[in-house]
């Protein structure tokens, strides 16, 4: 359910499939095996092809789901999943993979992002990518020097979505390993922003840096979230971390961009840099020792199809949830000046 | 402006002022030598020493400012802080110290952190506790073996606020050389939460891990948040890293917390654990290049009194804003389970 | 889309369907002969038969509608209707009786409202009723002398909803005439809630009376809000209109009740008492003469099937839009007192 | 506290200080002779006389109050008062006249209508007036025949602030009767908004009337409120009260307006209508009967001055509650248009 989308913009089933095709599962030989459509159902808020001003009402039914894969679940916890915590949250819980903590969930992030990001594109210019930074230990050679645009392309070059085609060969070489060990890995998307305008973010409660933080928390698997230099700028002091500005042309810019492109909670004009830590799939396909509902001490081993690394898929997730919440801040920003109205 | 808290609280300036006294400037040698009393008046919703339902004002008159230290700001922008964006965002800014930027403003967060402490402690038995981790490059050695409540006590023990004393004096032997190098350093503060209650956090767009994420990246500084291992777990596979549940005596505990207390957004019992990362300050008083609102190139050096290093009086700040999410959502847990109204 | 909703509750279609009934068209000769079947379908949010702490999301599927009824009103704008206004706020609208503005949108009021007085009913005893209480000029005589419960069971044996006989019977011959002569007429429900606790609604600014207000002036068609003695009572003076409090062994009740059951704002425990003045139905089957979107003055004669009254519908929509305000309030008060948490 | 108000308004204490001047005790002999000078200061959101974008804090301290008039209320609750409603709410009331209950909180409505006032007229050319339009059974004769700004001027040439001069000396013999007679009388305001564009308000659960009704309900002693014909247009048919449209040189108006400028919940560019019924003011100097806090049966005499009739102080509420919505609406309509963006 989308609401507040401005009336009058054009979409279609289609604007918003393209997304979920890049999230959907099956895509590759190194994502779960489901085959999930994931076809997206415009039911209500657009007429004649443009929004109503009404809440977009996007259904995806879900079709591919064997519920006995997850009988087995009933009674019993995944390890550093989220059943035990429903379970004792609510007293209740769907423990057939479409509840509520399913990752089938982002699907929503996905296609609502899609048309934020069009409204973005349309009216703002905003371009957004993201790409697959590491994967357990092995990682993208950094600066990219790729734009946000060549970003995009790239990642569609090969299925792990790493911009850089060696290091992608290795990521699909170690996800395949880990596949066959009936393991899993995590990593690290990147996410790039770029012509954001200055001045998008509120000062106090509501900053970019932490609104974006709370979309990405929000997706699941991820533990960290970095804005620009992060954890990794630690050892500067604040004479070199400090990104100095200059004139480019009568376009106040910084020679160096530690800030990510937030300031004080507020764009700057500059990429906007983040980097999302995804833990280890939680869900292996090994024996794991956990307990059930009764607190009994029981092993578990999990049947279906799983993605042994969800980076790949994370990509167009991440772009959505920031999509999201830039369209919202830059909505606002049109009311937020006395001599703009 | 405190809005929500239950009627019938009994709360006292004194309550409040004792962790604003851990946030003021001119504590040690070590931080900003400002002398700002902070002192905490209750203008509203307390009456007869109890909370009355209605919204509770506090403030916290500004009286040690020299708003003459800030003259040379009107018109140029300090590298990496919030002047450049304030001015982009609204054509109009505070320059004076006392606006909306200043990490002044958290002395809001501590106050009303102190609020939510009392009710989490008293009703839930709730700790919270956090600790200066990390300066630059010295780190202290982890695990620490110290509850919540230990570490509370240790961290007062010393102007760094961090619990192992060999450390503790490296990081102020570091932050006094910095400062007289008219520098500024950055670092970590680790958050721990222990007895937190199982299923606090909303599945989906209001996951615990999320809000806190928002919180702790609402406060100045701030680039980097983790929830457990964070992106130091990335180098484990799933069953490596996957948190497997046991029966502690009738409790369902987790032999490792990589997921840092959270799993599906949603709290598990265990000890939340968060580690923020904060920027060196970007407040140096060396020259530095920068440009002014006329988009001139500009020299700069700022006069005044600046913290070389925030770490020590972000301590209470980070456990405040993890007390106001946390008691949100305890009390919205109390209405989640039909079972339970 | 139902949020915040407590999980384990036990809710089926039926126990929706049963409300959507009262309010669907084609109950009666005196409402509208379009067959719409409005049925109810749970999409999500429930499992095994009881929610499960998502959003429960219900859809009824548009099915009995002509869109060629309405291709005249493509550019052209019904007097009394929502067609300008929403073509100037905007620029585009769904003209085919589908849209935002249309009538069938209170269906979701009536299907959540359902499961609110399901919960009111269960965890709190309160029951609500509402009933045709006006038609143009006839008027049922007052007091009723009936409660909630017996006004509930009243209304449903004629097709006005007017819990007395009498009265049902000269409304309906004034309906049924109304109608003869391609024409239409507006009334007043009552609402009467029976056994709300004292304390339900905020004090300032979400008050109970405000909140119902909103909610019963959220319903098409409803031009003005009463409660208790409403614009009725304003020939008395304080004296005689203020409600004496007395002792009812042990219960504290007042012996008037010109407050309608809410005093500053909260509930008081005596019986809420409201009137809600329904306009006559805008669309009627006579010519009229109106403007077009290209500011043209024309004549407009609109087709298809159409309440000469909505009153007898308006009464499961009365009881619902009161239902959703009372178990918000009545959840939000579980925490409001710090000595019950 | 104004949030959300756009930076770069001009705004001083001046402009805020003349609408509550409008709302003290003490301007005339038929209004409480509490002496209360109601001084407003701006303390934070305001910098050199241009709002900054952060919240605006306005606060009025509560000079003129006797605590020792109230102390007989600590344990008794005041007929048609919110005294027994707070208790059981709350457990726990300030019973001292400044509490969250009293009228004074509807300063912070004035104060903040104030700043609303000035952005509509400033940007929008919204002209919003009210008036008393009844005290009791004397009723001014309607139509009036005068524009919004001409009531602005005309009801403040007498105390009562009805604009009709004949009228308004009937309402203060009448008010100084009743005020001799330790009795209390109510009536009824009327609120004009002209200029407002067609287009303001949402279709379905923030309709333009249900937030306009919301604000007049959360006025203390607000029992009703309608929108254009009300209650008063339900002797009409359909035919009869429906307002035609007309081309009138350009501007889609219409004939009559029964609909009181508001069609669907949006605004549809005609003059805003609405009439707020206040009942008799409760505290009334007379002894009667009521319960105090041990369910005993109690004669009560309140001590104080206190209002014989609110209406006249009431007026520059019912504007500050309307001009409230109307900027939220005006604001939020800037980005409702995809066409605008």
């Amino acid at each position: 359910m989308v609401e507040n989308c401005p009336a009058g913009l054009e979409i279609s089933e289609t604007d918003i499939q393209v997304e979920l095709d890049r999230r959907r599962p099956g895509q590759s030989s190194i994502t779960t095996s489901r085959k999930e459509g994931d076809e997206v159902e415009i039911i209500s808020g657009v007429f004649e092809g443009k929004t109503t001003g009404a809440p977009i009402c996007l259904v995806v039914f879900n079709k591919g789901q064997h519920s006995s894969d997850y009988e087995n679940l009933r009674h019993t916890f995944r390890p550093s999943h989220a059943d035990y915590t429903y379970q004792a949250k609510y007293g209740h819980r769907d423990f057939t993979g479409g509840g509520r903590a399913s990752a089938r969930n982002t699907i929503g992030t996905v296609a609502a992002g899609a048309i934020a990001r069009k409204i973005l594109k349309e009216k703002a210019g905003i371009d957004i990518a993201s790409y697959v930074a590491k994967v357990k230990d092995v990682e993208v050679p950094l600066p990219l020097d790729l734009s946000a645009l060549e970003i995009r392309t790239a990642v569609e070059q090969n299925s792990v979505r790493c911009p850089d085609p060696e290091t992608a060969q290795k990521m699909i070489d170690l996800i395949e390993k880990t596949a066959s060990d009936k393991d899993s890995v995590g990593g690290v998307v990147n996410l790039v922003v770029e012509n954001t305008p200055p001045g998008l973010g509120d000062p106090l409660y509501d900053r970019l840096d932490g609104l974006l933080s709370l979309a990405m928390m929000n997706i699941p698997a991820v533990k960290g979230v970095e804005v620009g230099g992060g954890f990794r700028m630690l050892d500067k002091t604040g004479s070199e971390a400090n990104d100095i500005f200059y004139n480019d042309n009568g376009l106040i810019r910084t020679k160096t961009n530690n800030s990510g492109g937030i300031q004080g909670g507020i764009s700057n004009g500059m990429p906007i840099l983040m980097s999302i830590a995804f833990k280890p799939t939680a869900t292996v396909l090994r024996e794991q020792s956990t307990v059930n509902d009764a607190g009994e001490e029981v092993m578990l081993k999990v049947k279906g199809r799983h993605d042994p690394c969800v980076l790949p898929r994370a990509v167009p997730i991440v772009e959505a949830a920031a999509a999201l919440v830039l369209v919202d801040q830059w909505l606002l920003q049109k009311t937020a000046r006395y001599d703009g109205l």
